[in-house]
């Protein structure tokens, strides 16, 4: 696992998040945290630069008041600033997570490692990393598209882009060429920041799952065997130290995994909402749909693949209802106990366990918190002009 | 069961799903699913013809951009497709599925077969057959009606029926009646699989349910009574074999029913909705009363038929409760929890378990989507011209 | 509990519902239900008489189409029917359930009799049947206030309130006094019925509550004391015969819980929508108000003496875990299996479980419906022209 | 503890409020209740004057008719009403409940005392008492803003303040100063007596909290530990006297904690409502930027805090999974048992029990809520006109 998680990790340390020691390592033991290194400080240079977005927006918004554009901002850079935060803390712990894992590897090891485990690390990466980089893409296109009818010229248009993309910043300070590259690479490393964060929760959830598949394919195959106490009371160890294991992993991951909720919910809402605007040409309709398509698809496919955990952990239920009544003993009963009374699953800081029963209710919110925008949308509109808006868009 | 179950299962492969082979055999060793047959090939062509209708909203959703009309076409004929391809993939586990039934049969050989299960079968599917073919056509009728004020004649009338209803096909091609007629063939059918699917879940949860009452029938019988450890034993053997016979039965249609709850919940909203517009004649009216009552009916049927599973499953703890104190035993205690702790129901994917209380969810639900296209509904008349969709009803 | 309910049940076949013979009779045995009698005649004179109005109803609705005042109508009309059906089916299972009743009380006689349960019966009946006299009286109060500018002289005015609230009828036929008074008198007794239905289940559960307090009293008592196995085994015994009990009532009842929380629910939604429109005059408010605050209050007592049972089949748990280590043995454990496992409350046919969170989920779902009314006037309103049912409110 | 709290009951008895006898005491016996003692009379002149503020609510209720003013007043007053009568509910119990904590510390002696909780305290209280101070100024402020307009030299804007703040009374009576600053003064404790019964909350649930956390250290520390049976017993009988401890505490606190998180929620609805009104400057904004930051922090912070002992109560399950099972026995399997089926956390009267899951509900319901508010906003706004209230405003 330490190994075949290597490649995201170095991953991770490009875009400055979870600077860990020794990932390329032999083992766990050789990964350490330590604050006097360049990827701490790469960190917290980028931590320093969402600081400033942060207070550029604050800035604004004392002398503009609260807009629709201003709310998304907030939750945009405040959203990363709070992640770069968190994968410092994650970082510090990592180590000790880890040890945890190769502690349960050892355990496990008459189960056989996963051998494709490490290459599906690497499909997922890949694939995480391709749509999101086409979606990064998709973005710009479609602010670029959006400025067009404000330049005359072809050079302008690149210009104007800057302008209304990073208004936050440009409304404080004059444009200059030297500002808005480093700006443009900061904005790149947030975008990819948030699809790191999920690619980090799958991965995780999948390996756990793995783990738990493995159990459940043991468990399976002596279904109505009768067979010594002392069996039962092995697989039983082996799943309580995945319950544990799962717990620990959900102590670290959680306030990661609220964070990767409230931001997909927060932005499929606010998509949802630019879907009632109407849409100026049909390349626009395309990124549009793109764009949308891919934030669903990757919530859920965040989402599937932490309930998964849930799913497995409840699987050995059935062989244990079906263990031959000259073999049920004390062992069987507690492993029953633990698998029904033990709810395992990721949680968002307790707030909520995800599972697929909650992906129905977030979908529910989802369009409850929808009508809430769109009334609210109503209220506004009616009180600001809405053309001026339109209007504004070229600065 | 496998003979009870025959009749529905030709009458399911004249409209092309469940393609598998030897459904007329003395027992389940007879059912084989092979690719090279009549009857798949048949099911593929009816696919194929999906695929087509899907790519012709597609070309039409690419030009005209989305509105109501298609957005309710996508979901009928992508809806259809994947009912389609879902039932094949039925057809293959389906010779597994019967197996394990008819497994259990043999141990419940003693509890007896359910003489009139055979005739309660063939009676739900005369009542959904006679109910579906009255719905179609009432759907034809409703759209027969609309169009009369535009046709002078009146042979004309049937010309713009099929111009209206098959829009998406007829905008991209001409009109022709070597056309129409096997799009209104196609039409007839998946208006039929929909109602097939709902009838197919009806009847193996009717099954299911049956099992479970003939256990709790002979249960209640010894409430009370002193019995030796051996009973309960049997007893909760059985109770286990039925358990896993209704997991596996949920793995099996779960896929089924997530389709069935989203296709009947997205038409109840949609039909809803039609129930704001203006009617024009009372022929109309009625025409909706009925398929509204229809569609509302037989998703309660479905909910309720599922539902009842759960219901009977729980109902063994009252007698387990009652045991006396002097053959109280590890057998009734494992009875117990495994009554206690084990869910047994149908379930969407296990995104929901099909019980009561998820009936009323779903009704709060419908009331809550309501919301959400009455306000889309106000949102997108104001963009468009709500009279251009009067006029453009007549082709 | 025989005797204590007699005066209830007298009540009730004053108003045509229960009728069964031998309420007056010593114990149980007496009890019969029999379709010759005077007491099951008048209940179908009643029945034949709102199938007379649902049917008034129904020409009505074909020839207007679907109002508001028609929807009320027919929630009210036949709601009222489908209550007198049910309440036929229940005089025929009474017997029975008393019986069931006696033979629990036969089993708590060590436990004492609750000597003022009868005198709580016939207070609780004073009360409902008072305010349901006033809630009568305000509602043709108000009916009276709203004509009164429809007549010039004052007797006029009796004659124009029966011709509005009886709108239905008269609009088929003429109008004419001996029509007018047996519809009166109907009226009042269908106005009566839904408060009866509200009395009867309140005092049912009341009555069980009660019991289960007693045993809760009892082992309250012994709370960490050193009792023999016997001991827990005769309260467990206690406890089961309670539950399945409650099973029964809750079997028994569940139909007549649906309609009256499903008719409460209706009449606070609808009142809550009226409440958005101008009152005429302070009367008119002051009548509003009372009715709504009785409306509301008469749901809050159903759902809180309902819950009540659930409440108290919780409590022996506190007892249970603190029984002291010595004297703990499987009969305490079987106890302690039962409290949890076994969710005790009465159900409206399963649907839901009437406890004190549902009243929280029920408050939210009238919040939910209040908004979907508020939104279906708007929508309503802008067809049909809202200045038109003013006018039209004279006859 | 009883020395702990001992600061935050003085502050508490100076805002009239839980006026118990001998909070100074050693221990626990020195308190008593007794109605006729000096704070017990302050506690009923506060409530008195809370029944005329609320009868004059009423008399201006019954001449203007119901106005968002009104319900807001309602709610305010009648609620310090409900709390003021609530705590002298709660002074009456108070010995008893102390008596049965201090009971619990000399069986929790061996776990020592948490020697920060007292200094816990005082900062928790100097935290809410300065912030529930500058909530009060700011309120004055957003008041005394709002009146600018109206007056035209510095001197009289004090009394417009006073006239616009008390419009409820001083429409019935001449404005005085005689009467205006008692009004402030009571105005002032009003304010808060509210953020006091939140603070008592966080107090209270702490506490409890602190001491399932001993709890929990202590059998961290013997986790995977071969330990004798009598161990597990010690420690579950702990766990059974802080979970009745907190059933107690439940019921002495769950009115409190009805109302407070009723209050929260209405004024968090009432101040989102408000917050789509335009603002007339910004140091308006800047208020009401902090109290509605205040209140849904302080909101949280209840939440939070009160969750924490469900959390908590939980705990236990991971160690008693992992008890070896050689030392596994019928007292690791009594606590297990208890630790799951036992629900321990406050509840708000039984309706709902604060955990983590129930705040993201409630967070839902706000939303909810605040939709229909709008709504309810708009079709009133509708019936009476808007520009009215703004002219209203200056008396």
């Amino acid at each position: 696992m330490h190994k075949a998680i290597t490649p995201v990790l170095i991953l991770a340390q490009m875009f400055a998040i979870l600077p860990v020691q020794g990932i390329r390592g032999q083992n766990t033991s050789y990964l350490v945290f330590n604050w006097l290194t360049w990827s701490v400080m790469y960190s917290f240079i980028v931590i320093g630069m969402s600081i400033l977005m942060v207070s550029f927006i604050i800035f604004n918004l004392y002398n503009n008041g609260l807009t629709y554009d201003i709310t998304g901002d907030i939750v945009y850079f405040g959203g990363s600033l709070a992640v770069y935060i968190v994968f410092i803390h994650l970082a510090r712990e990592w180590p000790k997570v880890m040890e945890r894992w190769e502690l349960m590897e050892r355990e496990m090891k008459q189960y056989g490692y996963p051998l494709n485990l490490a290459f599906k690390f690497k499909i997922l990466t890949s694939i995480i990393i391709l749509l999101s980089s086409i979606e990064h893409f998709a973005s710009i296109l479609t602010g670029v598209l959006r400025v067009i009818p404000c330049s005359s010229d072809g050079l302008d248009i690149f210009r104007a882009y800057l302008l209304t993309s990073f208004k936050t910043v440009f409304t404080s300070i004059n444009y200059s060429l030297l500002v808005a590259i480093p700006l443009m690479f900061f904005d790149c490393l947030f975008s990819f920041v948030w699809n790191f964060m999920d690619l980090f929760i799958i991965i995780l959830a999948c390996a756990l799952t793995n783990r738990f598949k493995q159990l459940n394919q043991k468990l399976d195959s002596v279904r109505g065997k009768v067979l010594p106490s002392i069996y039962w009371r092995k697989s039983r160890e082996t799943y309580n130290i995945l319950a544990s294991l799962t717990h620990d992993f959900d102590e670290f991951l959680s306030p990661v995994i609220l964070l990767s909720f409230g931001h997909n919910l927060y932005f499929i809402c606010l998509q949802l909402l630019n879907s009632l605007k109407p849409m100026h040409s049909s390349w626009e309709a395309l990124c549009f749909a793109f764009l949308f398509t891919y934030l669903v698809g990757r919530t859920c496919a965040v989402s599937l693949y932490v309930a998964s955990i849930n799913d497995q952990s409840k699987k050995p239920k059935g062989v244990l209802f079906s263990v031959p009544a000259e073999c049920y003993g004390v062992e069987v009963e507690r492993f029953l106990t633990q698998v029904s009374a033990d709810e395992l699953s990721f949680t968002g800081c307790n707030f909520f366990s995800v599972t697929r029963t909650f992906m129905l209710t977030v979908a529910g919110t989802i369009v409850t918190y929808e009508i809430v925008l769109i009334q609210f949308n109503n209220v506004a509109s009616g009180v600001a002009d809405q053309n001026n808006t339109f209007i504004n868009i070229c600065p």
